[in-house]
């Protein structure tokens, strides 16, 4: 089956450019301050004692692959054992088990490789057989690289942008009124008060349509429900425009009006509403400061309060005006919640029209992947489910598409050989089809022929 | 082994009748409005996208049934794809499994079935070993059906009332006094105080149990330990009978008051205390002005203040007052938190006198009940467990038993194969007849025999 | 391979005096009032309907033997029938399982071989091939019996004191007072505010220092994080010696300031800190006055603040004094919350310098321990992870080592067998000789070889 992969971090430009990555250590573990790099592979490097030198600082490119080849030897049990010998086999024909005794040869056979136009990042992506791509793209965004792909005929994989507007939601953030500033220049509108901020935003959600935009994003502390008058929302922006920070009251009463108006907007317009909640970030106030956000210092936070969760939905559903919706908690404990949850919202309008997101980040491994479809499957429609994502920022990711796909089906056969289900082959690969590609197809509603 | 349903939410009307059901549409998927109804076929229903007029609605019974059958072949991994194989097995000797494009056939050989004498509803219990019912009654209920079964020499199976006093103990519902009314015209007590509430409530016990009452069951959000004078509870029964709403910490220190009296009554009739909590009820508003109540629209709710169950129990024990006590939590997460508190209040008294409920509603599927059961044998005493209970308002949820077994036997079986319990048949078989029958036999002091 | 056993609560005493017990009962049960026994067993006796007198109380040992082999009987997928058969087999040569109708005899032939040398309590650490113990000591804790079994040439085994300042933290113990005074007099500080009470801990870690102890614990509610000023912290521990009990949050305070105290300390003395937390204690009121705390009366508590936990450890690594930690959560939910926490705080200073500790108390048990070990899998490293320890009252835990290595065993061999790591036996069998012993060694930094 092919894959349409309808979210990830990967970089626009890098596929405009077709980028050509000089070794497998910058292609697997990144350069520390680029804003690129594998926060999964730098966490288990620091956990295995290896010193940051060898994991975003300076070393040299070959010794941070040993590194990592040492400590991958180790990795028994850990996804990133799984993922970097899938990636190893599929893309460089390599089927030795990596560990630091092999390293340097296998560096070497990995950089030859990487000089084939196979391995460029086009040619990853079409020898993985992947339709098409969503990125994740802030309002502000010009969606320049994504215009110059749609324009290059010898490239026929899409390329959608997504919204994510988080910056335009998080007031606390101490470059807020920056970012608005931004946000008015390039929507034209002159932005004071809140009633702006949504006119603003329909301007650049109209510009994200017009490119193929139908999914948005959302990384949220939590989904709140604290509902506040017209007037109150608006006087909490304005005072945020003047310089001053709003109370944790306030925030939670701004971003709550804030997700309530895009809730809306989403259904109005056919789009798919993602959100990602339930991470603490930055626990690490030093390596914040010394190797940056998104580094490999966030984890799980407490558990969500369900009844603002489902406050929220309810909001929307009593207008009539709420979308189709995919919820990701970071926590494993939500697993159960969020699957009774959706449920109370499902109807006509579509199948699975609210889903519970794939195992994140945290989870994404054998264990949390499996236990996120049995919940599904116990409590919902498994059937229905829009199925795997990379959510990655590197190009050889697309085998977490096979990763999850084998789960999937070994959690059948095991069904099957159990009695839990008939040996239907027919109906068991329409179903195993649908939830790897078809389902997303239909669910996003891409221009994309099933398969 | 014979069943023993300790908990259920059938009709007892129904039984006394011998009701024949016209169509298994009716008899699986009920019919909206009429307050019977198969909630979690529905939401399954739901979740695939089929429009409301095949759920609830007006469409035809075969309409729906083929819409349901459609649903059910996609149901892979859900427990509803067991159960209703399960039932088509057992009750109609069919065998095939139900799909969309034999649903029609399938219909008109239900229907066929449906007409045959051992179909009708006391056809159902008896060829299901059934020995004894407890339904779910309100203390203002005349118990007539239950009357007119005992009196009825052609049915032997036992059909007792359980105590459910939900509506006496939620002052928050908005007919709360008009139920007082009902109450207070039953008891022929005048109700003007909360002590007065508790004679009423004394004198229809005694009235229960003179039926063969012997458990109750309640409904709540969360066990609370709010404590409060006698004066201090008076006061805010009395305002609520004058039409004043308690806010939340006065519905807390009432409902806490009102259990801890109910609790230490059931410890002096020796009835067990049922406590089911965990859920969030009604979560869509329009859809419970449109289709109402029960109807498939609750959730898990969050965790539970562990503080405060601990807290109730104790409060119970410190006056040596604490009855037989079944406690079933919506949310998985709580099993071994449950299993470790009723650890602290077992005692001489009885066997597992504090019992851990079988996985209940959304989690009454194979990992839900085998994770109840392992978290039980790890942490207490599984061979002491009373076992199953279909809480159904279906005739049909008698396999449920059978499916339980399966799994408790299928879950020793493999213990025994990895060397973890020695294979000795003996044991092994007189652990799973008291799990299935003889516990609950015992603990509930029901007139049966073992068997 | 050998065993380490760096976290128990065995006493010295027992043996320098290498203790020879009189019979199986004692040993297994211990004695109501004494102070020791195993409140497991105790737990599940009552779960099974024993009377208190067999249990703690006054019956004869063979018969509180023969309950205990009756309720044995029943415990299928209980820890304790594991436990207890591995030990009749490793100390006894009994291969039958225990029984009702076996347990007199079992019980004349575990008292015969008790007369054995082989069953001193020498002579059970000497062939259950343990190296190492770190027993669990107040700080006002003479180490009398440390220094002889130091000081005795016939006994190889090292036995370390660990630090456990409990008492000095719990300023809301009715007798902290009087702990203060004790403390003062062993350690010649006049105590009289915090900066003394600091001071009078420094001399006592000093003294264990001298006695080999490079590891403390903590029994925690949770990991609180209420930072104060000096002051405040000073006002209120003084106020406390003045008679005054602290409030709720100035209780926290205080712990708080406690805890970041003691982290730096260990830091800078390359000592780990062990923080258990997550249980509610003496849940049952008439249980603790009539038997006793520590008696079978304790259970999980709720979630911790993953926020406070986080906000902890943060603050002693913004000083870079957080030292080598290892987490206990009781609540088997914290699972993958503590792996991601501790994998912010991972660096190159050691490898796995954050530990989630090993499933504890009512987690120790099959799913419990091998739950514990996939997250650590999962999320950061298994191979590096310091592995099982008794936290055992009893001399026969021991076995317990070989439990979890079979449960390790038996995980690796299934990940093998689905081809998620290759059959490689050497990486293998080192990744599970460093999980059994190596790695405790290392990273406590015992004086011992590695195996």
């Amino acid at each position: 089956m092919p894959i349409v992969d309808y979210h990830c971090h990967i970089n626009p430009q890098e596929i405009f450019e077709d980028k050509q990555y000089p070794n497998i250590a910058q292609l697997w573990l990144g350069v520390g301050g680029s804003g690129f790099g594998d926060h999964y592979k730098w966490r288990f490097m620091r956990a295995c004692g290896v010193e940051e030198a060898y994991i975003t600082g300076n070393a040299p490119d070959e010794e941070r692959f040993v590194r990592w080849a040492q400590c991958l030897e180790k990795a028994i049990g850990n996804p990133l054992y799984h993922w970097s010998h899938l990636e190893l086999q599929r893309y460089f024909q390599i089927t030795q088990p990596l560990k630091g005794d092999n390293a340097r040869e296998i560096y070497r056979q990995c950089n030859e490789k990487l000089k084939d136009p196979s391995l460029s990042v086009r040619g990853i992506i079409r020898q993985s057989g992947v339709r098409l791509i969503c990125t994740t793209d802030d309002p502000v965004d010009s969606l320049q690289w994504h215009d110059k792909i749609a324009a290059d005929e010898s490239f026929d994989v899409k390329v959608l942008p997504a919204w994510r507007p988080d910056r335009a939601l998080d007031l606390r953030r101490a470059d807020y009124t920056d970012y608005i500033g931004n946000l008015s220049r390039v929507s034209g509108v002159r932005i004071e008060c809140f009633e702006d901020l949504k006119a603003a935003l329909r301007i650049r959600m109209d510009y994200f349509s017009k490119r193929g935009c139908v999914v948005s994003d959302h990384g949220l502390d939590y989904v709140m429900y604290a509902p506040a008058s017209k007037e109150e929302t608006d006087a909490i922006f304005r005072r945020r425009l003047a310089g001053q920070m709003p109370d944790a009251e306030e925030a939670r009463k701004f971003i709550c009006a804030f997700m309530l108006y895009m809730g809306k907007e989403y259904h109005d317009r056919d789009w798919v509403m993602q959100m990602h909640f339930g991470c603490s970030r930055n626990n690490n106030g030093r390596a914040l400061r010394t190797v940056g956000p998104d580094s490999g210092y966030d984890s799980i936070a407490g558990q969500i309060p369900a009844n603002e969760l489902i406050a929220y939905l309810n909001a929307l559903e009593e207008e009539d005006r709420l979308p189709k919706t995919i919820l990701y908690s970071l926590n494993p404990n939500d697993n159960a919640l969020i699957d009774t949850i959706i449920g109370c919202f499902q109807d006509g309008t579509a199948p699975s029209r609210l889903q519970h997101g794939a195992a994140w980040w945290f989870n994404d491994h054998m264990a949390g992947m499996t236990e996120q479809m049995e919940s599904v499957a116990g409590i919902g429609s498994l059937a229905g489910f829009v199925g795997m994502l990379t959510d990655s920022r590197s190009f050889l990711s697309y085998t977490r598409h096979e990763y999850f796909r084998r789960l999937l089906c070994r959690m059948f056969g095991q069904w099957v050989e159990e009695g839990m289900y008939p040996a239907d082959m027919e109906a068991l690969g329409q179903i195993v089809k649908d939830i790897s590609y078809n389902n997303a197809v239909r669910y996003f509603g891409f221009p994309l022929e099933e398969a």
